[in-house]
């Protein structure tokens, strides 16, 4: 690995938040940040094209290594020269660690921890899998994306204080093996940059050693994890709080990742506490029931989002999105794409997934400027505002 | 209506066959003939934009009046602005008379069909409707499209010659009122040009006699119909033997469009005797269950075809039709197709609906250039020879 000093650097502090605009960089380009990251489970974002992606500006998604590993598999994928010509994306990419998919999607009650690792079932056909640290990682480098994630336990919510440790405690143990075998596989001849992640559910004192721990060791980055299996989202904005002020104190500059959270209100509270990646399957899994997300208040009847497939939009001629310059909303009316819906037409995913996307890079973009201009506060008040 | 006179013309006439290239104008633009068109039934060509149409060369392309007027309604979409700008799709257009699809979805045995029109239960929630010629012609007008078909009765085969005639009858008659309700009707203020429907099932004299009739009548352009609803395809080459020459003999130059048919080699005949334009779903619906199309030797397998599901393409580094110059050949491996459709991926559907919809339109660009070179036969002979 090379050029890893330069992997990160802060363009612009806010004065009166820890709001900052930073740019990655990887060997397939940069990322600004504070940056979206769209999901793309099996190595496609739902519905879209590499090239609606660049339309889009979408700077960089999340592929999943637990899906791909089951399908097509990472071997087949590094065969075919790596996850990036696979599916002819070569911007930069992200894969997770697969944990979260073991824990949730690997037939729940059947999954079995131990010391090195996790045993589970394949929600495909049911058949058994171990993956261990050095087995995710191995994996991850199959794949060949430019920023990967360390395995972790992600224990469900609620759960006691008592397992929260002793998951913490593994996932740590889990870091430094991840960490080991990134830096001493002979595969890892590509530039990847690797994040350790930051557990410990909603117990402060937990997530304050874990912050402790994760940020003294090499990482390139740092993840916040734990968020996606049950956490209430209030409580995840209290983990920031306890969690933000230790890794402020590093002197490594290091991008930190918050996982699995991306509703509007969540992006400027985590943007405000120094949060520079976001990844949520919000925007594409809503687009595909039909709800589009919009600013405009007269629209919007809950979180920055409406539900298209109401009657009462069966005869509205407006654009979906007044005043969004997309695809979707420069060409299209409300009552298209909810015949679309409701006619359950391929386009109509596409088109809902396709405006989502754009309105979230549309929104990162906004926030970049608030913060170099010092008028993020401003901007979160004319969102937040009721 | 107004420039009828110009509706049509022949640029060239191949001498060794009846071949023909020609333009059909109409006031959202031009068509080359012999011209395929694609078949977008709820006004959407499945899972592409319009975009995406034009980005393949696709001139026109056929919006089903029976699935419009069920959902959302003819009506909304009139006052929407009609077809084209409900759709943003603003080259030519055609509608069919929702005919074929009332015999064919409408709860099939509870169809009953009386001298004026038929009554059908809707496919989408069973409430019961009653079509006419003039009915069809209404719902046409407020579609707005630029290419519309008289109301006909389609058949089922096999049929007994007794039947097939008196089903031929009433499309006569109904052919006669779909002419008068269109140049009657105060909403034909749009230019509309009106194809009549010659049936007649397998029966020669049939057919023969209802080429003779509706070729007399002062339609826009000619349609031979009943193919779909369980022909064998080489009768229909068969039908073509009997009709078209009798359309030769007409003195008033109109295209000759034939209904539903579009596999290759019927492609190949069917312009040789003469055929302006076909439609099919064929590209589009084999496209989303994983066949590709390719005159690649080693790869199809029947009919120009492969299917890209079967577990050999799955680490396929080619792609997936070696040669062609669109977007899915370009950027992407069958081994990712093959995943794309494994793994149940909206963008499967979609790329496979590209390229299938892209090859056609290369393959018709090819016939209209050989036609003019008089070297058809020679390009049918590529094609065709085992």
């Amino acid at each position: 690995m090379k050029n890893k000093a330069s992997f990160f650097k802060v363009l612009a502090n806010e004065q009166k938040t820890k709001a900052r605009v930073g740019e990655i960089k990887t060997s397939h380009g940069k990322i600004l940040t504070p940056a979206f990251v769209p999901v793309g489970s099996q190595a496609t974002v739902k519905g879209l094209t590499p090239q609606d992606l660049k339309e889009i500006n979408s700077q960089v998604f999340f592929a999943n290594t637990y899906h791909l590993y089951l399908r097509p598999g990472a071997k087949i994928i590094e065969k075919l020269g790596g996850l990036h010509k696979f599916m002819g994306w070569f911007g930069p990419l992200m894969t997770d660690s697969g944990g979260f998919q073991v824990f949730s999607l690997g037939r729940g009650e059947l999954v079995k921890i131990d010391y090195n690792g996790v045993t589970f079932y394949s929600h495909l056909d049911g058949s058994k899998y171990y993956f261990t640290p050095e087995k995710s990682i191995r994996i991850q480098q199959q794949l060949g994306a430019d920023i990967i994630v360390a395995f972790d336990e992600c224990v469900p919510y609620p759960t006691t204080h008592k397992y929260a440790e002793m998951a913490m405690k593994r996932t740590h143990r889990w870091a430094l093996r991840s960490l080991e075998a990134s830096q001493q596989s002979k595969a890892s001849k590509k530039q990847q940059f690797l994040f350790g992640v930051i557990q410990g559910s909603v117990f402060k004192d937990l997530r304050q050693q874990s912050a402790e721990f994760i940020s003294s060791q090499n990482f390139d980055g740092l993840a916040i994890g734990g968020v996606a299996v049950g956490e209430p989202r209030k409580e995840m904005i209290s983990v920031l709080d306890w969690v933000m002020p230790i890794l402020a104190k590093e002197k490594k500059l290091r991008p930190v990742h918050l996982l699995g959270l991306g509703e509007i209100e969540d992006i400027f509270l985590a943007v405000e506490k120094g949060i520079d990646m976001m990844d949520c399957v919000m925007p594409t899994r809503l687009g595909r029931m039909g709800w589009i997300l919009t600013k405009n208040s007269k629209l919007k009847n809950k979180d920055f989002r409406y539900d298209v497939t109401k009657s009462k939009f069966a005869k509205d001629r407006e654009a979906p999105d007044p005043g969004c310059g997309c695809y979707l909303c420069q060409n299209f009316s409300r009552a298209y794409l909810h015949h679309l819906f409701r006619a359950h037409e391929l386009l109509a995913y596409r088109l809902a997934t396709y405006h989502n996307l754009f309105f979230m890079e549309q929104l990162f973009a906004k926030i970049r400027e608030a913060i170099k201009k010092g008028e993020f506060l401003k901007l979160k008040k004319q969102w937040l505002e009721k």
